[in-house]
């Protein structure tokens, strides 16, 4: 996966876990062959609609395998390396490269505050882990910590560090990173930005949730967004927003989980003590679905 | 002013004030005239840029007289009416209407929280004092209050309340209004917004204190972005950027009133305690407006 | 009012504001009268639950102008200072000492932050402004500012800034305060405090709408904590902190106002657009007050 | 342990980490054994100055099974349970249980926000999985979860749930949880609060990181305390404070590793990417101590 290639929908998998504690590896499998179907650029797994902060480490594993397995080199894996201290991080990256991962989805999961050195020679480690190519992953809403514009220019400097996907909802600062970055690094949409207005200001692609259950749409707008067909860009976007609004209103994991639920595909609830959607989450992903597949 | 015609650049102006406190007529006279020289669609008196926060009412007033005299009616005036309590806010937004100004820009100041009925009934209040057309502006960041979708949508059902400028900087929530409140309303971008983004959405052009220093450049932008130029109004949009960013480093005004200094406009510096525009947000500046006039 | 005769129970005054806006000299007067008969130290006017943040000036004079009167000298009066530049927080300050008052509540309104220069300018200002005693009062939950530990002992060494209440709920604050100004100046708690405990820890009184409503058990409470009588003290004040925790959990001004009525005070609703006393806050405080009067 | 002798200085234990990763087990037994000598009341392994958040699970069971062993049933050892999903901290409780331990200190730990049903099930299955008793352990500063008075007041009823550690800062919340839970659950002081102060109001005793640095002088408070000496009690914490201050102010586990190195313990610093006690907080950390050995 060269810089160049690095774009496009990337779902944000989810992770079925059975009452047993193991990974469904049929439904996730069948999950990941539909999207590639709808034309997915590639798929990430445990990502923050993955759990990843409610697994252990074997299922953690078991969900990277699977996903790699069912991709068959059709499109790229990126799997979420995600830590508390340098040394684990590093660890999970090299099991994700033995694994056959593509790259890595790096993420500071943090107790005490960090410096800004803490941060980058955390992100800094796992680059130097592995040869896969790394993308950042900060969303200040449930990790804490962040990623300083300093701290992202110098890890922009780093061969391998690819992309940031930054998950604020501050679009502006998208904008401040592509000028900050001058190209060293891409920067990739999360739900919380409106992937058409990323796309406008620079963006290569998004990496989020929703695009589990509207690959096909999410492909035809970046398609669009690409061609710069913006008018017809707005006009699905406009509609597929109310699924991001829906998305930011639930816990991510129980929202997607509860749609993919409705399209047939069983993975279940996120784990407890996180609840299931809610009657009320899940009339609105019902409704939103319904208007995009119009 | 009707909907249709409430469009384009609104500078947020600053408010020159002298050390006995009298407002500087001459030189904000001078600004606003060569705004509109410079082609800007109207003009906005007394919003967070122009400290409205900071000054008494007599200074207020005096700020929307002279603003209203200089524009001549060549484009609308809209002015900042902003109160703790709905009595007051009625009686600012009727003198401002007897100054002469073409709208109502409605700001609710909170001491302590104030329910979803309270916030809608202050605006409401205001739209129903006089005829003229209000612009709801929100901004998280300062003002200890906030408009829900919920009271966004009601206020959209009144006639003369006509857009609202959100500046949280989280510019998906202004898609999520645009969605709720169906053309009822138009929507406003702040600074912190990507102009050209809240453009491509379906905005209909921005109030920001930046334009007070890019006239030019900002109206080539809007213009670009209504005509669907969009990789020309990126281009533009990532260079203006850099004046926005050091706008969010500092105070605004401060930010803002440096920069008119720096223009040939002797503005003064924001009201102590304020602090004037440091050297390193002089230097910022100075780089900004370098990079944008090349 | 020396250093040492500031101590005691001084309840936030509310301001009882007719229809029309004017002040209603008579109730506040005898809500005065009656708390000076139950033995308070001293009077506080508009403060937090005074609704300062929602008058005009020419209410806030005549508030002040009332309280003093009805004191006739028989106990000090302090009276707030509110304004978000120096120059009005110097001419209310000078103004406040012309009415009669004894001593001035210092708070900064900010909307936008201020530097630590900029806080202590605006302090150590109004304290140069009137030979009066100055209490420094910060509110980080409703103020847009703070002052941070610096800042509080550099105004310390101000001959008379006499003492600091503190309204951030966090009592080790208060501790490292008084450990760092060294007996220069006194500390004073907020009703988010646990008097019993800030007497222990060294403070000399507290500052508090609820002392309104249960000013004999409040004296009661300090006269305990003076003699050291402190597990008569903790039985008593584990009574009284209902009614601060009633007072917490809805608007301040409300609270005390709603509680005010029912004791035969016809002091009104906080002024619109904030909300009356809800019922299920009524039922708060009047069981808290039941508690209390047992 | 029961309720009534649970009681009393709990130092929060760090967590010494060779460079290998595994347990310095000499230097912690050491520690354990030289605290006991000072008279505290029991040992807390595994909170947050123990680095849970860092450790992987073997590091942690070692941990327990150190501090276990080193306490030979002369004191209580109570140690942290904490993790994302239920299934996770039932067994980690059970395996806390089998190693001995006399206590679980229960933690939650959050990406997604959880209900108040799903945080009282969280820790309701915890009190369920052994019969140990429980201390409930909140710290919102650095937990993305929080516990409502009314989750308190359902576990409160939970027999085995006996105590709660919250380390908020707003020490009148801690009374308003005595004044709610009757009797029902005991409430420890954090260093985020005043020990002193919540012996006043009620509580039994203090768990935390400072105790380790200081264990002769936190016991003899705490005796004062208990014997209703507060004058002498106050002379003795107004010293002390300094140290929780610092401890405040600085990564907690570098705080108390970093002081202990300077009493001749080798433990180490925290976990990278945290940073060691910088030499400003070095020198803070060796002024408090010396103040307090004075």
């Amino acid at each position: 996966m060269s810089v160049s290639s690095f774009h496009g929908v990337w779902p944000y998998l989810v992770s079925p876990v059975a009452a047993d504690g193991s990974i469904d590896d049929a439904v996730l499998a069948r999950l990941c062959d539909d999207l590639i179907a709808a034309g997915v650029h590639g798929l990430t797994a445990l990502g923050s609609t993955g759990e990843f902060a409610y697994l252990s480490w074997p299922q953690r594993r078991r969900v990277a395998e699977v996903v790699v397995a069912a991709a068959r080199g059709r499109v790229p894996v990126i799997a979420g390396v995600a830590a508390t201290t340098t040394a684990e991080a590093v660890r999970q990256a090299r099991e994700m490269a033995e694994i056959g991962c593509d790259g890595i989805l790096a993420i500071l999961e943090a107790y005490f505050p960090i410096s800004d050195d803490g941060v980058h020679d955390y992100f800094a480690a796992i680059a130097a882990a592995t040869p896969l190519p790394v993308v950042l992953y900060t969303n200040p809403n449930f990790q804490r910590s962040d990623l300083s514009l300093g701290v992202i220019d110098r890890l922009s400097r780093i061969d391998n560090v690819r992309a940031i996907k930054d998950a604020s909802n501050n679009t502006g600062r998208l904008l401040s990173i592509i000028n900050r970055v001058d190209g060293r690094m891409q920067v990739v949409a999360a739900s919380a930005h409106i992937p058409a207005c990323v796309m406008l200001i620079g963006g290569v692609g998004w990496m989020a949730g929703p695009a589990c259950l509207v690959p096909r749409q999410s492909v035809e707008l970046f398609e669009l967004c690409r061609a710069g067909r913006w008018p017809e860009a707005m006009a699905l976007q406009a509609k597929l927003w109310n699924l991001n609004q829906a998305f930011a209103r639930h816990n991510l994991a129980a929202c997607i989980k509860g749609g993919l639920v409705m399209q047939g595909y069983p993975v279940g609830d996120p784990l407890p003590p996180q609840a299931p959607l809610s009657a009320e989450g899940q009339a609105e992903v019902r409704r939103a679905l319904d208007e995009v597949s119009q």
